[in-house]
């Protein structure tokens, strides 16, 4: 550690040596040049003379700049910054966030879940490829807030998505690690607006893992698409309870070659389906469509279907609406994953729970004296 | 007031007069001899010599002794003192249930929610008349969380219900009104226990009025019923979304005369939509039927299904299984709505909250930095 090094403003005052940066210069020495492959530079063996060099650090002002430029490094690093679980870089994320909020807010932000097999990777690297030769800046994000560790799924995606993931106008960010405070769910979130304040105009986020990421997802994003795949009546089944009832489209993905029948089959199935379900968006009647990322066929058509959604919820006012709904709702999940923190780690309520809950589920104790007596400790 | 009443137990220490009993014989002067129409009893005008006239008051003793031994007149009372909203009655209550507990569980609990228009109330009557006929004692319990008083549609329903509410085998319950600590769902199941413990064998729990009182029901019942009614295509839609998923049959009702035709094509439909939806209940795969509860026709059938479930799953111990996590989950529901309230009800919070939450709405504020505010006025 240099000993000359400067602590950073944000450093916790009781810090030591270990929070001084030392400044050094753009290079090829600093992590800051890694652009977005900080995996790499994770990576790195940390034996040898590069042991010391340490990236620079970045000011709040710095952060906001970089990523209003559209400096893919500074982006990479914000995004870091975000997801870090330490307080102090909380605190500076939030600072960051709030200077880009005003930035934020002008992408397109579309959800993609399925079942396992249905070929998410596939389909976003087409969809997302057509839309980058289409002049657009496309960023892709992964949430998986069942995974306490970065499980590295779309690591093995980056791999699937190859041309993708070369393009410069693509940014493929992988699902954060756990945390507090809302989660891996609330770093995705702002996550996604660190990329709208750097220019990226869709935002494609794909669910990863089992649990209740399709709720989390639904409800940061504007369109939620579920793809799906072509088989006979019971394998359909394999669509999650309740996930149909949040999309805004179905897709039958694969369909293509000796498929295609079967896939048009599902797709009109799924169609009839569809209709005994209320809308989840207001004024805006879910489709069921057929398309095969490996071919590309059908995916033009069904961004067609996204950019249609777009105008008609705008001029209704509906997509605004969901947008300041979606932060309010944030907020209160926030706050409700804080309370039940703060109840269920207090030290007596959570000595006594085991013992409580067993005798309401033996039926010795009615629910709401186990309520009270729990309360009682908590107050305490 | 009789100055030489007693104050019972249960009443507060620094109580006056007005919790003093008279100890007053059995008879018609009672309160307690009013049956279950207590609400007969609170219209009854309180001028007149029978104006001193106060029931006599029951220990907890005499209350798990009355329920147990089934009398009506006690049950009733004893669902009183469960839906009062005064702290004394409330712990008195938990005294009750908690003696009761062990004589509870032996019903098979049915909810029943459908669109307005559906034919609950006739499909109860009818239903509950033929349980009645089989020898079952039947109690009919309504829920309606949204509403904060009494609106009295179970009256209404009571005197469509005329048969069944004549029968000395059944016990009405209309909609308890409003209170705290999971409300009025929270009474609702106290109420359907007490039931139980009186030796009623089928518990009927019919939802009124709009809001999330499906999802209530659901967590407190067995078997949940949706009813519908037939008609073409879009009408169906009349059907909440996510209710469909609720359930473990969908009937449709009104299968008679020249609807019958209609109905059967409704349950065609139906019964292909089901297909695409996860069973609610581990291994059981909802069936849809058509019934008409005016002539009576498909009601037996119906109840079969139920029979059949029971039967099912109380092998396969999904049954027992879903019995204690809804006891459960009461548990944290009722946490979690407390911890809401105390949050909410916080003096600076719920002061400092529309300002803030206006903020994140506008953009200006980061949903996190908003939560730690609320949370650093929260935790003063």
């Amino acid at each position: 550690m240099d000993e000359q090094g400067k602590k950073p403003e944000w450093s916790p005052e009781e810090c030591d040596a270990e929070f001084t940066t030392r400044v050094i210069g753009h290079g090829p020495h600093g992590r800051g040049s890694n652009g977005d492959n900080s995996d790499e530079a994770k990576r790195r063996p940390t034996s040898g003379p590069q042991r010391q060099v340490r990236p620079r650090e970045l000011t709040v002002d710095q952060y906001v700049r970089g990523v209003l430029d559209g400096d893919r490094s500074i982006l990479a690093r914000a995004i870091t910054l975000v997801e870090s679980n330490s307080t102090e870089h909380q605190e500076m994320a939030q600072q960051v966030l709030r200077q880009l909020l005003p930035h934020t807010g002008r992408a397109i932000r579309v959800g993609i879940t399925g079942p396992p097999g249905a070929g998410k990777s596939t389909f976003i690297e087409t969809l997302g490829c057509r839309l980058v030769d289409q002049g657009k800046q496309v960023a892709v994000l992964a949430i998986d807030p069942s995974s306490s560790l970065t499980r590295g799924s779309i690591l093995g995606d980056k791999t699937r998505m190859e041309r993708l993931s070369r393009s410069a106008a693509c940014f493929i960010r992988p699902s954060p690690s756990g945390g507090t405070l809302g989660g891996v769910a609330r770093k995705s979130r702002e996550t996604m607006l660190v990329c709208e304040a750097a220019g990226f105009e869709v935002v494609l986020v794909e669910t990863i893992g089992v649990g209740q990421n399709e709720y989390a997802v639904r409800s940061m994003v504007d369109f939620f698409l579920l793809l799906t795949i072509p088989g006979a009546g019971d394998e359909l089944q394999g669509i999650k309870r309740g996930v149909m009832e949040l999309a805004d489209a179905v897709a039958v993905n694969k369909a293509d070659g000796d498929n295609k029948v079967k896939a048009e089959t599902a797709r009109g199935e799924l169609a009839y389906a569809l209709h005994y379900l209320a809308p989840v968006t207001e004024g805006w009647h879910p489709g069921a469509f057929a398309c095969s990322a490996a071919t590309g066929e059908g995916i033009d058509e069904l961004w067609d279907v996204i950019e249609g959604f777009r105008s008609q919820t705008e001029a209704s006012g509906v997509f605004e609406k969901r947008r300041k709904s979606q932060t309010l709702s944030w907020v209160h999940m926030m706050i409700e994953d804080y309370l039940k923190s703060l109840f269920f780690n207090h030290p007596e309520v959570a000595a006594a729970l085991p013992q409580i809950e067993k005798s309401v589920v033996n039926g010795e104790l009615p629910t709401v004296a186990a309520v009270e007596s729990l309360l009682k400790l908590f107050k305490k």
